[in-house]
């Protein structure tokens, strides 16, 4: 048995010290990954890139996240789970539906806005066809998802502000449609001539986009008397 | 498609039967390509893949399209120009606008379902920061559907059936959201136990994006009547 080998009286404190310079070491490369997208606004980053930035040894991001999509993996459930953590606090207000929606619909495009690699990264794992990101990106991002929507969709019904729709494909447009603007950067310089989303776009996408799922779920006036 | 330069000095009928030599091996070079994606499920072939599949030399390619990512956008510009056809019908049909819009929501899911690479494709050329590519994908795509749904919202408004929208948005989200259930795959497995897009899941998904977005531009009935 492996454990026998270690001194219970030591093995906690030095677990401890390990514990705690593995969590340091492993955020300080996803810190440099992160920092290295923003600046470059491009994936393509090497391990060396990823060694220098953050001045660890790049054998490090094998030890911790098995290669360089397990790191990028890590970098994904760490970033959006932020924002599912809004979600929550979302759905815990005592609101009404239209206002969560809003809101929510707010925060995805926040998001795609603040973290502009999110998006990316998540299409290039996604791209990759590896079944084992695809599934856990499914589980840790898409399932809270669809489950808040259903719920805050539920709640406007039984409020009488929202008419019935397909939640699970509720989620495919709306999130689509908040991501789209984020993903299709070579469509802003032909059109806008930016060469990313800035402050007055994501303002007017918001607008935009909150405009047409609200319009879209509003019970008719007729209707919601009844 | 990078142009082949070939000698001045030739003869007309060379050139003529080299031209069509060229045309024929590049074809094949293209479709090998789209079955292969098709058989596969995924981006990942080689060069010597297609060259098999083609029974062509892999040389041809760097030949006809300077590398593999010049063949990939060769094979989105043919693809994505059958439906650029089919749009353009669609404008010049004598129909009310919103038989045109549901013609056009559903032409566009109903192309990332017959051609279930081209979104991927489109994700991928994107994703490699390629400035060339994007270009010519905003050039040959982006801008004629955006001029097209203009053309549709402005049409909707003189019949006084659409209320007005801002039309730059609309093209992002509108796309956004038809496509995002062909590229979100990875979610389709724990939502519904699919694999893939079924006929059944396409049916169900133009019928909500229809409903979103025909609900969403609707012209409030007592507006109408002003």
């Amino acid at each position: 048995m492996l454990e026998a080998k270690i001194p219970r009286a030591t093995s906690e404190k030095k677990a401890s010290k390990r514990k705690s310079q593995k969590f340091s070491s492993a955020d300080a490369l996803l810190n440099a990954v992160s920092e290295l997208f923003i600046e470059r606004r491009s994936l393509n980053i090497s391990l060396s890139d990823i060694a220098q930035k953050s001045r660890l040894n790049s054998a490090l991001i094998k030890y911790y996240f098995g290669n360089k999509d397990g790191l990028l993996l890590a970098l994904i459930e760490r970033d959006a789970s932020q924002s599912l953590v809004a979600l929550n606090a979302l759905l815990e207000m005592d609101s009404p539906a239209d206002r969560k929606m809003r809101i929510h619909i707010a925060g995805i495009i926040n998001s795609y806005h603040r973290t502009p690699y999110l998006n990316r990264l998540l299409h290039y794992l996604i791209g990759n066809g590896e079944t084992a990101a695809s599934k856990k990106i499914a589980n840790f991002f898409v399932k809270p998802v669809v489950e808040a929507q259903r719920a805050i969709l539920t709640q406007g019904e039984h409020e009488g502000v929202f008419r019935q729709v397909d939640a699970e494909m509720f989620y495919f447009s709306m999130v689509g449609a908040c991501d789209h603007l984020f993903f299709a950067t070579h469509s802003l310089q032909p059109l806008f001539g930016e060469l990313q989303v800035t402050e007055d776009l994501r303002r007017r996408y918001t607008s935009h986009v909150t405009d047409i799922y609200m319009t879209a779920l509003a019970k008719p006036r007729n209707e919601s008397a009844s």
